[in-house]
């Protein structure tokens, strides 16, 4: 079967037609919130549905609504997802154009209320992600991306703004000038657990006063959806993120919006030993994608001394040489 | 001098000004993020001002612009901010009405344009926390709160939001239940650090898979911004915060917003040993305000067996059995 040619100009008509689709999960995103909500807080035990169970409701409702308007929209084009995995299989990409969504992404937060939520709608083309679009209902917050073009954040009804949100991007110094977005994530374990706070702690740490390996940064933040990180990052108004265990769902849509605002994306820190120095560094392969393991820089406003890559390259050097891989689970 | 008798009808007429003021002091904050990214990103050195004295300028300024109007409306009450501490006396608190105003809090947000700043405008009344005003100009976030009754959040221009917004508000079993939010502070010295990283990582890890005294809390969110913290307690997104470093000003309206909402709100480990017994458990206390050890939980839905106080002091009890106090510095 031969490939679908995607040009430009189909990819713009794709993002018309998945903003919009994003926009209406996004309703259903917040009915599923006040009925979560509503039944956590009610006291009738014979009524009460388990939040858990609802919750899983409308991560089903959304990406049930999500696929089949994409597959009325465009029938030849495949659709990964958390449910093609969980059914054990783990269809390797192809050529062909592949959503690639999280219908709920920052399920926790869901289930409380935080109002770090968004679907995260992503496509995949010749195994490289090139189109993003991620919106938080909560905040009205939503951010765009198609590859090799710019991204935008749109803001309730505004116009679009485009990323990162300073221009020329905001130099970078060392980690000791940055706001890093860091989470706890699933693994719970001792290995995991003991390896991210002592992690966490030296990013944090003060060298001088003791903190062996202290990089001081500016502060830590987690919001708990790692597309909202990316987004974030691709903005400008964090640093960089981190994360191990994440899917290629939960970061396929964020990988364009960051690109397109100017950060870099690469995988563990094996993958950066070894692609850093190449040409293609920042290309996000089928193994980064897949790799569970990735890290994204912002913009870097380059310098007489050095290109934006250099700079991106020497931030996540710092960060590799204080933070240890941990294995995805 | 006699202390000036506040009804609540003048505590809602404070609350109209103080509301119209943060909105004002919004657009001020708003005009500052801008003027910042864009000198960090400016390459012109010779015209470069130093991002941090900037953010000074705009913290005073801001901090001048509430202090003035709020002089000019209530010449007769107090003021206290960071200003008055960092003179280097700090004044204790008397039984007249003393504005407590962090102009901008969430500073280290603000320099990075992460969207968690707001501006904290309290009133203390008889030593006692009375009103709340909390504004959030990146998300048009407004929290509010007067001593005794409900207190509201305002999106955009929505109509005000009884908090919590779940109602009647939820369970809250233990703490593997809760989304948590923790800090990282400005104290990065050895003691405190690994005090912290370690504490964290027992929230989070899981006992079943060697985490000694792990609670394997849903998981731990950091925004960096202690009122908004406590407005989102308020609202029942996040379940619990807890802070060693902050001053009144940081929480002195979250406070207010917080006991509106159904919080609880009490000190350090100590304080809570010797007051949880207590009838007036509850009570913020100056002694509680001004002692730079916070712990909030959300309001908690009651049940047959425990009342909402009763469950709250149980989270509180688990909490403390899991972090160490630090030291504020």
């Amino acid at each position: 079967m031969s490939i679908p040619e995607l040009t430009t100009h189909d990819l713009e008509s794709i993002l018309e037609f998945t903003v919009a689709l994003a926009r209406t999960a996004g309703e259903l995103i917040l009915e599923g919130s006040e009925a979560i909500q509503s039944v956590q807080a009610s006291k009738d035990v014979s009524e009460k549905k388990n939040s858990v169970d609802l919750v899983t409701e409308y991560d089903v409702r959304v990406e049930e609504l999500v696929k089949k308007e994409l597959a009325t929209k465009y029938p030849n084009f495949k659709f990964i997802g958390e449910e093609s995995y969980s059914a054990g299989s783990r269809p390797p990409l192809t050529d062909e154009p592949t959503f690639c969504v999280d219908p709920i992404d920052g399920t926790t937060n869901f289930v409380h209320g935080f109002p770090f939520v968004c679907i995260s709608l992503g496509l995949i083309y010749r195994r490289r992600p090139v189109l993003g679009v991620i919106f938080n209902p909560f905040l009205n917050h939503l951010y765009t991306g198609i590859k090799g073009k710019s991204s935008y954040l749109t803001k309730a009804n505004g116009k679009p703004l485009k990323l990162p949100l300073a221009s020329p991007p905001k130099p970078l110094p060392s980690l000791s000038q940055a706001l890093i977005a860091i989470e706890w994530g699933s693994d719970r374990g001792e290995k995991t657990i003991t390896s991210k706070a002592s992690g966490f702690g030296r990013l944090a740490g003060n060298p001088e006063q003791d903190v062996k390996g202290g990089k001081m940064a500016h502060s830590l933040r987690s919001v708990g959806s790692a597309a909202l990180n990316y987004a974030l990052v691709a903005q400008g108004g964090l640093d960089l993120y981190w994360e191990v265990g994440c899917w290629p769902w939960d970061v396929c849509a964020g990988v364009v919006i960051a690109e397109g605002a100017g950060c870099v994306v690469t995988g563990s820190h094996a993958v950066f030993a070894t692609t850093s120095s190449s040409p293609s560094f920042g290309d996000v392969t089928e193994e980064i994608l897949t790799g569970r393991k990735y890290i994204v820089v912002r913009a870097i406003g380059e310098t007489e001394v050095e290109t934006a890559l250099e700079a991106q390259k020497r931030i996540i050097q710092e960060f590799y040489s204080t933070v240890e891989d941990v294995d995805a689970n």
